[in-house]
């Protein structure tokens, strides 16, 4: 119907969120025509959510951000019916339901973005793990000697491919004498972003396919790996740097393919999410509106 | 009751070994005393295992193993009703049921020896995957820069932290000139095993300390990162590797809290396995006659 955006960065407290949220709600409001009312809201929050309690228990890309009651703060502030989700989670709902995996047996649900997000999707249930914080896919270590990660860890998948990772890794190859030529004419006058780099890419730029080669490479080994662990017959693969097309899924999928130990009969289907970059708004939405239905 | 073992190495057939546990088997029912009969026979084999056809798909440290009706080859044999089932799935059989691991929520087993195996148990339930293959966390790329392992993946954590692999740490160590004597003299006049470098650890040698030190560390890493993703309540950790005492739990479990994302609250239990070295051959056994009662 309509859509609204406020940027958030390391820095961004909850209350500054939770206002900005406030305010956009009652913009949106505007265009619900006459009639129109809001059943639920749905939230999806990248990291460790505790879904039951409306917790945000930490958020590796916002330090700031420890134990924040963000479903009750807001159902306050709206008087509404919110409910709390992980974001990948959300993506994982909608595309698992009525998406790209829709039917599988063991789904493997990623998201590439500024986070790299995931969910396991089994015989149709989200599964939780033991706390309801399973499916941190970003967070599984591919590089145990590598560099340190917010979340604690060591050489996280999201170290390596995150969305600031893959522009550290076009400016440190314009720095060590690549061309930049063709980046910087497609990000114009604002900051280098993944979108520019892929669309330089899909035009020809071996600086910027070189990029997406090593990315590709690299999500296709850490998948392959997973893939080992969890046995999946489908995965789905969204979030804004999964937009970059073919210049990231060949090298991914043909890495996956070489790597993964599954015989060929039995290898998980990859497949783009089919909702884009609106899965985790939509998986967010239609989970709130089923628990306050089922509620 | 009784016990009996044959070596088995890379160049194993199937057909030697069939003969060899035939040979075996025979022998061992010398033991069963009067009236006594053998319900049925549950073999646990390293690799990625059809349970439902009783086949070995692959096992990459037998490669020349590729789809070997192991199941029905032994039944013939021993005209006995014969269960096969991946080696690690058969140790969180028995410690999920009556071990280390038993009322756990979400449960990851882990196997430390020639190979890493894995498993992953739900509510009570081992989780196959869609296609019976799940739980090969020794197959989880830890390092996407690493070294090629026989199952096809790049930098698995097999390949870091497998048995072999941590005898070669211990020679690499005193062949750049760390001293190797504690570590010979444990060792005796056969091949070194990670048994003489673990006494000589826990003796207080400086070199198999560091060995153990490495290895800890990295299994603490990438547990911690699989975590991330699974979010269990118990890990349960056996295997011959793990037998090396707190020269290795030591840095493994400290690497590991350091790392996990998990906030202290709601981190899981690691715990050693309760059945020890005969876990697997429990397991199997155990699998075997209660697929046999129930059919």
């Amino acid at each position: 119907v309509a859509d609204a955006s406020i940027p958030t960065g390391r820095e961004t407290v909850p209350d500054v969120l939770v206002r900005g949220v406030v305010d956009r709600v009652a913009a949106l409001r505007e265009n619900l025509g006459p009639g129109g009312r809001i059943a639920a809201i749905g939230v999806g929050c990248a990291g460790l959510i505790n879904v039951d309690r409306g917790i945000v228990r930490l958020s590796p890309n916002l330090p700031t951000w420890r134990d924040v009651p963000l479903r009750d703060r807001l159902r306050d502030a709206l008087q509404r019916p919110v409910s709390l989700v992980n974001d990948a989670n959300a993506f994982a709902y909608a595309e698992g339901r009525y998406g790209a995996g829709a039917g599988c047996a063991t789904g493997l649900f990623v998201t590439l973005g500024t986070g790299v997000g995931g969910a396991v999707v089994i015989a149709g249930k989200l599964q939780g793990g033991a706390h309801g914080l399973a499916g941190e896919i970003g967070h599984v270590s591919v590089d145990v000697d590598g560099v340190e990660c917010p979340c604690g860890g060591r050489g996280c998948l999201e170290m390596l491919v995150g969305s600031s990772r893959i522009i550290e890794r076009a400016e440190r190859k314009i720095a060590s004498g690549a061309s930049g030529a063709a980046i910087r004419a497609a990000t114009g006058d604002g900051e280098m972003t993944t979108r520019a780099i892929a669309m330089a890419a899909e035009a020809g730029d071996r600086t910027a396919r070189a990029v997406f080669a090593e990315v590709g490479e690299i999500i296709g080994i850490a998948l392959a790996g997973v893939s080992n662990f969890l046995d999946p017959d489908v995965i789905v693969i969204g979030g804004g740097v999964a937009e970059a097309g073919e210049v990231l899924w060949e090298p991914l999928r043909r890495t996956f393919d070489a790597r993964v130990m599954a015989p060929a009969d039995i290898r998980p289907q990859i497949r783009p999410s089919r909702f884009g970059a609106s899965a985790g708004l939509i998986g967010a939405a239609r989970f709130a509106y089923d628990r306050t239905t089922a509620a």
